[in-house]
């Protein structure tokens, strides 16, 4: 993957925000140059609506976050930055101005997207001294989660330029597809507009109100298009008989006289009327930041479902996020632990997410063994028992875990955990564990661990190798001069 | 909600079949009629997935199944039925024949659903004696997974009996939404037709091939669409300016000229065979039936995150999902056990899902905590403490749990959990849990854990009430005279 060494936006706005959000978080420095007078602001909503999304999104180390500048020209937006992405209004004239201003400030070899959902690259790159290297980048609401990119080249972009911005995308987290030719509105909006036009027809004629068509989408293919697209799905329902049998089946559908998508629905006061009522008998109970909040958990929760796809391997989205976390593994600074230090290992930062509550708003239970499960592999880390080992079929397994409860995590909850060595020999590994509520410092749970070192294909314990076991001896020398735990060595039920 | 009594098929295939599954998972007796050589085995194996499905959806008690008998004529199979369901093949004068004759044999009160996918009940119902009882039910594919049913109406169709439909639809699981008039296609298939009208347009004008349209569903609105519709998605996008807002701003694009929609695709030879190879290259590296495996793994996923969604509460589908197993939940017999008996209860059944599962197909740690946590509940269901009673403001917290992992569990084992009550008064309960593997008998984990009777709201440890107390101390009693299990009142790492 190619790294992005700064950014700039053009352009804020909930589009623009969005994007700066996703290069801050991957730890990229961003410029942002918006004339509107309130550009800060909803940059800031933005921001906080991203950060609380990848707070749930992902475990994975996140680089420090990069700095966001809020500058007074293009021109100073541009500096030194090596993609540029546009955001301004849906306008040919005042995009094209925006990316031929940008084209001439900007290093030749700088990335140039623009976020246009509609207007093809050939007509934004008419006036550009170095057209190769523009595109168009378009993104889907909310941008800082949904991982889609289009990426759309015109007569002049060089192929380069889009591998190169696909291979760029994947260090923010994102899934740059390349459209192989540009039409106006690319793939995914001429498909959404399609649905659009049929709905508005459906509402107009009172077939069904907005409340019944969400339902009929939500609770029967739009969850199919959350995981397989509709060719695959469709594919599925060939059977084994393939492709070729479900077309024979159901192409002839098309010359039915089933929509009205030769018409144009004519958008009266009426009409708009009619659908804004509706909506509100639908979702007005709720405020908009209600809603895209429930929204951002239930899209956090489907990449997560994603994640477990395939048997574990990760399916679209979810393969997805597992690639962006290797990643973001990879780069992680290695954290420097004096492993001769006499404290506790400070292990994880994390909070309460949303799947993780009963409808009580409490963790649940085993969503604590989750958090000590965490806190094991970040000990691993440390004495070199990474991803890498765990494929080359050695590992540490849990042979016996003591929990305590202390108190209640509620959702929100800001959490770290700490870790003290209480014994260790060739093959085991026994350790303490904490979790602390990071407002008050308090213990909420402590668990109290055994680990063996196996060999995961022979499936016995082993003892392990000199590289490991050296670490585990500093770290368990240390942390000896430490007074045991109160907790440790119990049974349940024994008293104080 | 209304139960179904007896429910009859008249079609088998992977429609019909599925329809069966539904009703036989939800303890309703099917009769099937299906003069296809082949339906048995059809229906066979869509069972197959169906129970597999559910072995992962849900932890609910569900019925003992529905018994399934395949009969020699639709007179016979509609004998008794309250529910009957026609999935034909889509020929008009083929379904109008076959409910005519079903209306003829039918109890004259039976409700029938016909899953044509877009012809008109009017069309259907015109020869019928009682026309009033029969509506379109039109299904999604898998259809034991979706939960969507369209109900629409004839002009000769009672309302009543679209309500009736909806409150019996919600016993076996399902979402009726009733759509105010009938047109051809009704809802969903109007609006997947216009996507692949213009996805067909898309692939022979050669913008994108099959796999990149359905990266570009899956890694955006796909997901959007599996929680929130159009409308509701479109309101936020709106922001706090609303629908009004929305509408104004993206309405004009209507009339812009991005859809190909107003021709039809002329589907050549040519055009099919494009479709079928960029097909296999997308998806031909794995066969139908691994295909649907990872659909319906990754549907149950999704529900399982939406159960999370609006905080705990449930969102969509996995509210759905939550109402379903709160119904059999107050459905399900209350189990009679011998509280006096002197063994171990036997408490859980379960499986290990794909979402349980580490890259390697082993149980990840926290999973085991979860389903001695299902253990803890089935425990205190036995002793009165139910969702009703926790709702009411009292229950039992864990404050100490002691695992040891004496084996594996992996992806698909069936296992099940035993208990012994070790001690109790009248606030504490100290028991001690195994899962077993289902298939050796080996337990391959140990729980044991401490309770502790608490009044919720308060946040303190109270003494339980009689009725209660009653029953732990029968238990105990039982109990007592059992050997204490092997690993009870141990500390992580005791010698053995």
């Amino acid at each position: 993957m190619t790294k992005i060494n700064k950014a700039a936006c053009i352009g804020g706005g909930v589009i623009g925000g969005a994007w700066a959000a996703r290069f801050v978080l991957a730890g990229i420095d961003v410029a942002i140059f918006d004339p509107h007078p309130e550009a800060e602001r909803i940059i800031g909503e933005v921001m906080a609506n991203a950060e609380r999304a990848y707070g749930m999104l992902t475990m994975a180390p996140l680089p420090p976050k990069g700095k966001i500048t809020f500058v007074k020209s293009v021109e100073e937006a541009v500096q030194g930055a090596d993609w540029i992405q546009e955001s301004v209004p849906e306008r040919v004239d005042l995009k094209r101005g925006v990316i031929t201003q940008i084209d001439a400030a900007a290093d030749p070899t700088a990335l140039i997207g623009s976020s246009t959902s509609g207007i093809m690259p050939t007509d934004l790159q008419r006036d550009m001294k170095h057209p190769e290297r523009m595109f168009v980048a378009h993104p889907y609401n909310p941008v800082y989660l949904l991982p889609l990119a289009e990426l759309v080249g015109g007569e002049k972009t060089a192929r380069a330029t889009l591998e190169d911005a696909k291979a760029k995308l994947a260090t923010i987290g994102m899934k740059g597809v390349i459209i192989n030719k540009e039409i106006e509105a690319f793939v995914g909006d001429r498909l959404l507009e399609a649905v659009w036009r049929e709905g508005l027809w459906l509402i107009k004629d009172d077939i069904c109100d907005t409340e019944t068509l969400d339902d009929v989408i939500r609770y029967s293919f739009g969850m199919r298009w959350a995981q397989m697209g509709m060719f695959e799905t469709y594919r599925i329902a060939g059977g084994e008989a393939g492709m070729r049998h479900f077309i024979a089946q159901f192409g002839p559908c098309l010359s039915w006289p089933w929509t009205k998508l030769t018409d144009v629905v004519d958008l009266t006061d009426e009409l708009v009327d009619k659908i804004a009522n509706q909506s509100d008998a639908q979702s007005g109970a709720r405020g908009i930041r209600e809603l895209e909040r429930i929204r951002d958990q239930n899209l956090v929760g489907i990449m997560h479902a994603l994640k477990a796809g395939d048997d574990g391997r990760g399916w679209g989205a979810g393969k997805l996020l597992t690639e962006f976390e290797d990643y973001l593994w990879a780069n992680a600074k290695k954290p420097e632990v004096d492993l001769g230090e006499v404290k506790p290992l400070k292990i994880l930062d994390t909070k309460v997410s949303a799947a993780w509550v009963d409808y009580n708003g409490h963790m649940t239970e085993h969503r604590y063994l989750q958090v000590f499960g965490d806190t094991s592999d970040g000990v691993l880390r440390l004495i070199g028992v990474d991803l890498e080992y765990v494929r080359d079929g050695h590992s540490y397994y849990t042979v016996e875990t003591h929990i305590r409860h202390l108190g209640e995590a509620k959702l929100g909850d800001a959490l770290y955990t700490t870790c003290q060595i209480l014994s260790s020999d060739d093959k085991r590994l026994q350790f303490f564990s904490t979790i602390y509520n990071a407002q008050t410092n308090e213990p909420v749970a402590t668990a109290e661990q055994m680990m063996l070192h196996v060999d995961s294909k022979a499936g016995k314990a082993v003892a392990a190798p000199a590289q490991v076991l050296d670490k585990v001896k500093a770290l368990t020398e240390a942390h000896a001069r430490l007074p045991v735990p109160e907790g440790a060595g119990r049974h349940v039920g024994q008293k104080r």
